[in-house]
């Protein structure tokens, strides 16, 4: 068995990370970068999928990754060397080979390189985009022999796609759409057209095809590329050619893709292929641009750092590159106005295809290559990407705070997705069983709070002075609440939708409401959920929709959240350092805070409940009438008052959570009995933990004693040195399933369905019929039997049904960076001195190394400065790319740095200094692009690592021009002095 | 090159096609049949997938048959022997070794074969259907070497899908569905379950998995099954053993697979494996009942026939089983009573991974293994496969045009689709872009027509009896033919949909009807294509859906189609010789006829076409108000004159429609003019000159002429010795397609659009831009350019745009077959003598051995045996199993044993004689279920063939036993002498 070796190298002045017999390894997914609408997706097996924009324009067929993974032999290239074909699994002479693969750390370039050593050459191809050009494919073949070898050669791109079809048409009608294709090549060249006959409908009319994917070759030796033209088959470019090769020299060709090209198009190709020399030029040319142009993106957003740990500065660099093409970058910068105004670029809608429900759509250039302004995305990704945007961009920090507050309802949600454009909000499609309504509820504190912290980090006042403009707007979204009693009767089935203001929406005609204050919308926002706090229990999710973990859906109804409490500690707490003076709020509002505040006396569970949900019922019901548009003033004192009293009650409910394993509940069951509400608790889970630590309840003692017990627990996976979301556990087999318990046979309601609705097997055993799949449609008195067998009230959603994603056995990456980022919080709030400093410290370093960017190739399934979204049980790294892991790595690397900001002030202070993270003694980064050099100093016997109380504090005013990015200060150089 | 050869084999006491070196062949697609719902689809690659009842039910997933091809390395069986790895092409020691691939002839088994000369071994793998056992996979390996071997043996069934995963779940999301798999190993057996750990919803509910697919293995010593076990992963069954082999001795083993089951199940399946050997007895013997049982159902379908062509005799056993699994056949004969009832069962809808728009539904049998009485299919499928079956079982022959005829609506049109409970029609859904309405008018006179004439030649007086039964009801459709004026108009929007009788007809209360005679109906079908006769050029087709080949389908609204206009005219003579008394019909029918009648006086095309128009229109102006449900008494003489008058005017427009090279118009397109209409030819169809030899217009001679000239066309196509739809075209290429005429450059309306809608190169070509897919959207001034460019007008539909199924350079087969027909009942109606009769009978020959039973594999490019729809120009057949094309060559077959029937009699005299096409001096097939021997006396020299007009005609009394199916003729030899 041959080695997995990785190592960071140099292919021609291009930073590469190599992985040496990468096919020893488990087939992995890889997506590739491009400055421009370019994507592609492609397997270490060297399948692909590649195009422009978005999967309806591809260049070979957008499948999910399995079918991806799988289909190199049939798709994508091949190259036949004499009878050698490397990437090959397919039956040839036996020759000794050995793989390579290497991905440039800018993130756009990929190299497949295969050995045989046998024949003594050696094959390797790249694939790199070219801006206007498309992909580029470039092949070398190396002759490493002391002879001279005749070549004859056949290089293939099998099953490139015409243009004109769709995703769905080429996934399910494929030989169908195969009977349309026709591959032209244009008369004395090597440009091959890829075309529908027609572009497929079902309708009696013509439908002319007058776009075709393009493919020329460039610098094969006297080629023929006959074999291209085809008709009603797959089309494939083909070129043969018969060259000998000197010893120790190469050959290298291109191949050159690129979609949806019409007739003044193909012209030009036609032209620029005519002087080949010229055109590899400008190939060549338009390669190094593609890549100086991702770099100075990255750049721009603070992405390239120069360390002594390789790795870890690859690992920023694809952190922010991620988070860049998730949520864009501002093209104006500092703003020109106060408004919600974003000018963002480069963003998409994010999706690949190992997330077949999520689609991308790039569109990020004119037609003249200009950048275009826009953004769209999911309200819980997108807010996410800015957060760490604003750590290098914060003067539009309360921009964002103002879109995200005008994104959210009267009623205290927000809606599915935004845009520059405005909102969007999902509708029942009664063809669609996958549709569904609902608030998304997540993250709605914890992203408002990240962002407000943010903003008073960096200008207090400025954000005081906010507090009282009226000038923040509701999003209008026709769902509507109902009444609490109906919710507590049936909290599955919670919303109405209100079609006739749906049309009005429609029509661009919406119920007119009026602007509010900022102090407005942030209590209406904590008070919604307050309205729905169960003391004890948590949040109560009942807006159909899950918090954070959207495998964890069927919680939804019956479960309450103390995942949303502890963000809601931290808020309340943050406004109690906020606000400082009298606000004005909407009259409905303060009636609703007083209601709420009523209940806090004392009272059970269940009483309690009743109260606060029946305040916010009344107050949904003045606001789905119509705001008043009435403010009143509310005094600090009352809502000091307010704070506090909510604190007290919030942490007595998060102290009563703690497990006795030392860990904390993150979601509980609730049932509603006659005269008090039931609480019943779940396995524990990663979540819970992060919400803890970043609650600020805890001390840095307990935080760390948390953290010991987490790593002590089922949470932890040792081969990956990391946490899971939950244990794993071991579901019932299919014979242990559905069984009734032998105490149940006799039962008369058995012998009563016996034969119907219950089945008897040959050995005794009684089943429910197997198309009962969940109690809905069975008789009223099977139900508990049914429930005592499969005990769906502790059904959590699909999280404990399947093995990849959130499933069972998985690392969800994007929650390991969110316990990084609350360790590094904690970290930050604890004196050096502190004796559980070094307990603290010692986690944060082991999740960090769990992360994976120092990690094996083979151990990490991937290339390791890649971020993936998931790690299941039985397999490597999974979901290349865009996970909201970025965001956090990138928050948490701030704080590695020793950036911080107070009061308008940066300090740079790094807590732990490590010597080895120093090329020679400096290290460099970028922040807010000031270009900032770490000069280390050490003093006496070196050390591995060193602690570090020493602080650099700029002025206010040092600090504006950085955050303005004004130019004044480009370059800043601080000494580390450590002994 | 190994040479690629077919023969005929038996294996194990079953009759097989077997190909040799098929791995030199492209790879081909191949159904298998099941006596039950178990069904199967693979390639020759050995890509496969079955499961029973429907695509939801799949064991291997159900993808097209392109992506099915490719699947073998990662899909479907996989053996390893040591180092070798039989069927796979993937990298391995370089052996010697050959492969065969072999087919039952009963058609529900397949064998692959591979042997390795190098190491003396040959493993080989069946696959066959068991009933209620699943499939079986059974599996060979033999040492054919004089020395023992030790095997290391492992035998994988790949990408097992669970039980309960959606056809479109899985091609679309099957990343997703991956992470909920689970393969359980029931402890200490072979038994695996392969389930999903629940089932797919997007719902926040839980939805339990309950059943499971289930494979198990018998027979393998010492097996270890334990690598099956898997979670979040493709499932995959695993069996590992290790053992010596004997000399010339061989070791078999089993898989069997399943779908769907619950736990009862399951424990069945635990209690069944504990005996290996008695259960592999119960494979065996199953495996052999439903070999059994399926030659039971051709059996008795007259499907068995044994004669000196072996290759005939299997075809024929084909084509019966495909008509017979498509239409099915009667559970009860003779039948009970007089009404449309068909106690058919066996037949489904029919599909397959080449036809994704096409999925089948196979539901046969019920819990207890009794056939299920039902059917369901497009109108224009099931009434041919029934046209086959009724000369097998006349005495339903009434009950089927009763059907027909109930499912014609009162403006004289059909639906959609039509089943056991009733007639399906099509609705236009918002959602599906691919949705439309329309009539079909396919097939409506020649089906009806043809079924009427076996009727009337079994039993004149009952068929003219029930001419006068007011005992025929209307079906209801809600499609609303447009005025005339306003088809003239826009022959493209030619429908209205009536929503309110769509709505009473959903709730169960459509406007009743009247019901009529069947001499009502008859005239109804014709007054209504004679309302849309435009004279010289055919049936406008204007009811938005194509006559019989739909990728014609843009012929639609200005197409008008001679073909009809030759089956009326055999239709009118009919009924000239069926009507001999009067008759009653209604008065709208009446009126409608004479104001047809009105037209015949002189006046050109346009004035014609508008009294036939509007009669029409007059006529459904009064059937969509009600029909009255007045009957007239109609003259005879007024209908002799009346068909007189039609048929002259028929045969002025077929005779006008000759061309110059000898065949026939098909379809012409017409063009309304102020004062009359234009009509412009399109390129020669083979359905026209079938159509035209059907007419019965042509003499014997004329015939021959005809064929002769196809013969000589450009529809011949010499490599498959057979008849393509039409001339195979050229395309334009992309370069040549969208470009202005050099002499439009200088118009001004292109100066006025050049930049915007017109672009230029920089080779100074001007094109339209490419989003202009035809000329709806663009500006008026624009549009004969665009026309001049693109000739839309003469767009006959996908036709002329694919390469597959019906397009360009394609054999569609079912046409090849329509013209043996023809060929063959124009020879049925030429005395022995004529001199046209050698030359008649040469081009039946030749059109029958072009279809191919005789073809060699590769030049065929499947099992020959076995019925395929079409040939395109770029590989061999495609599309196995339920072509049209078995129908016709059914019915031929009669025609060539010399069956015939007349006025209830049956006689026996083939036409040609040939020595070699008997078994010694005999040759056996069924007809009716009486087993009939052909005895054959040659006296003098023997000679190839013998031309024979003696013949034998049984009474009508021993006719009506043998149509009857009533026992008392059971066998029946004849003896022909020759000389």
């Amino acid at each position: 068995m041959k080695k997995v070796k990785g190592q960071f190298i140099w292919i021609n002045g291009e930073h590469f990370y190599e992985i040496a017999n990468y096919d020893q390894m488990k087939p992995f997914f890889i997506s590739l970068a491009s400055d421009t609408d370019l994507w592609m997706y492609l397997s270490s097996t060297g399948g692909l999928t590649c195009g422009r924009r978005s999967p309806g324009e591809a260049l070979f067929p957008y499948y999910t990754d399995d079918k991806i993974t799988e289909s190199y032999e049939f798709t994508g290239p091949r190259t036949i060397i004499n009878n050698w074909i490397p990437f090959s699994n397919h039956q040839q002479p036996v020759c000794k080979i050995s793989r390579k693969i290497a991905k440039s750390t800018v993130g756009n370039q990929i190299v497949f390189c295969e050995e045989n050593h046998t024949l003594g050459l050696r094959f390797s191809y790249l694939w790199a985009p070219a801006g206007k050009h498309g992909w580029v494919r470039r092949a070398t073949l190396e002759n490493l022999s002391k002879e001279p070898v005749r070549i004859r050669l056949t290089d293939k791109l099998q099953n490139v796609l015409p243009a004109g079809v769709e995703r769905k048409t080429q996934n399910e009608f494929s030989t169908l759409v195969d009977g349309y294709k026709k591959t032209e090549l244009v008369p004395g060249t090597s440009l091959a057209l890829f075309r529908m006959e027609a572009i497929l409908v079902d309708r009696a009319e013509p439908s002319e095809s007058l776009t075709c994917n393009t493919v020329y070759a460039l610098g094969l030796p006297r080629a023929d590329y006959s074999q291209t033209e085809s008709k009603g088959v797959r089309g494939a470019y083909v070129a043969r050619s018969t060259f000998n090769l000197q010893p120790l020299s190469s050959q290298t060709w291109y191949n050159v893709l690129d979609v949806s090209k019409d007739a003044v198009a193909v012209h030009e190709l036609m032209h620029f292929i005519a002087t080949p020399k010229r055109a590899i030029k400008a190939i060549e040319e338009a390669m190094r641009q593609s890549t100086d142009a991702l770099i100075r993106i990255v750049h721009k957003n603070d992405g390239i750092q120069l360390t002594g740990d390789e790795a870890n500065d690859a690992r920023h660099f694809a952190n922010v590159l991620f988070n860049t093409m998730r949520g864009g970058y501002y093209l104006n910068y500092p703003p020109q106005s106060d408004t919600e105004d974003l000018p963002l670029t480069f963003g998409r809608r994010h999706g690949d295809p190992s997330r077949p429900w999520n689609l991308f759509n790039i569109h990020v250039q004119d037609e003249n290559g200009n950048p275009v302004v826009g953004y769209q995305g999911n309200w819980r990704d997108i807010f996410q990407n800015w957060e760490a945007l604003s750590y290098s961009y914060p003067l539009y920090t309360n921009h964002i705070i103002a879109k995200f507050l005008n994104a959210t309802t009267a009623d205290g949600y927000n809606p599915y997705r935004i845009s520059n454009e405005g909102i969007d909000y999902e509708v029942i499609e009664p063809e669609n069983p996958w549709s569904n309504i609902g608030y998304w509820g997540d993250h709605q504190i914890i992203y408002l709070l990240r962002l407000l912290e943010i903003s008073y980090k960096h200008d207090p006042q400025k954000l005081r002075a906010l507090l009282h403009a009226r000038q923040y707007s509701f999003a209008n979204v026709p769902y509507r609440l109902k009444s609490y009693a109906e919710i507590v009767a049936d909290p599955k089935n919670s919303i109405r939708f209100d079609d006739e203001e749906h049309k009005r929406i429609q029509a661009g005609n919406p119920t007119p409401q009026p602007l509010t204050t900022m102090a407005d919308k942030l209590l209406i926002t904590l008070l919604t959920k307050l309205s729905n706090f169960v003391p004890n229990a948590g949040i109560w999710m009942n807006t159909l929709r899950p918090e954070w973990n959207d495998a964890n859906n069927a919680l939804v109804g019956y479960g309450a959240s103390m995942v949303t409490l502890c963000y809601m500690r931290r808020y309340v707490t943050f406004l109690q350092t906020l606000v400082q003076t009298d606000i004005q709020i909407a009259t409905e509002t303060l009636d609703f805070l007083r209601a709420i505040r009523h209940a806090y006396s004392n009272g059970n569970t269940k009483q309690f409940t009743d109260i606060v949900g029946t305040a916010g019922e009344q107050y949904r019901t003045k606001v789905y009438k119509g705001l008043s548009g009435e403010m009143q003033t509310m005094a600090l004192e009352e809502l000091q008052d307010f704070c506090t009293a909510t604190l007290h009650k919030i942490d007595e409910s998060i102290r009563a959570n703690k497990r006795e394993d030392g860990m904390y509940e993150a979601y509980n069951l609730i049932r509603f009995t006659d005269h008090d509400i039931e609480i019943s608790h779940l396995y524990p889970m990663l979540e819970g933990q992060v919400a803890v630590l970043t609650s600020e309840l805890l001390s840095p003692e307990q935080s760390a004693d948390l953290l010991d017990a987490m790593h002590a627990s089922e949470l932890y996976r040792e081969d990956q040195r990391s946490y899971m979301l939950y244990p794993n556990r071991r579901r019932k087999t299919f014979l242990e399933l559905n069984n009734l318990p032998d105490e149940a046979k006799s039962l008369p309601v058995v012998q009563k369905y016996l034969g119907s609705i219950l089945k008897q097997d040959r050995d005794g055993g009684i089943h429910f019929d197997a198309k009962f799949r969940n109690a809905n449609e069975l008789p009223e008195d099977l139900k508990d039997l049914y429930e005592q067998v499969f005990n769906h009230h502790a059904f959590t959603g699909r999280s404990g049904t399947f093995y990849k994603y959130e499933g069972l056995g998985c690392i969800y990456w994007h929650m390991v960076s969110k316990l990084l980022l609350a360790v590094g919080e904690v970290l930050q709030r604890t004196e050096l001195e502190n004796p559980a400093t070094p307990r603290l410290l010692m986690h944060y370093m082991t999740i960090r190394e769990g992360i994976g960017s120092h990690k094996r190739p083979d151990e990490y399934g991937a290339f390791p400065f890649d971020p993936y979204s998931h790690t299941p049980s039985m397999a490597g790294v999974q979901q290349p790319g865009m996970t909201g892991q970025v965001k956090e790595d990138i928050i948490s690397r701030w704080f590695e740095l020793g950036v911080s900001v107070q009061d308008g002030q940066i300090t740079f202070s790094p807590m732990v200094i490590i010597p080895k993270d120093f090329i020679g003694d400096t290290l460099q980064f970028d922040y807010c692009g000031t270009h900032i050099t770490y000069r280390l100093k050490i003093e006496g016997e070196p050390q591995i690592a060193y602690l570090n109380n020493a602080k650099a504090t700029l002025t206010k005013e040092q600090s504006a021009h950085i955050f303005a990015r004004d130019g004044q200060i480009n370059n800043l150089e601080l000494q580390l002095c450590v002994k």
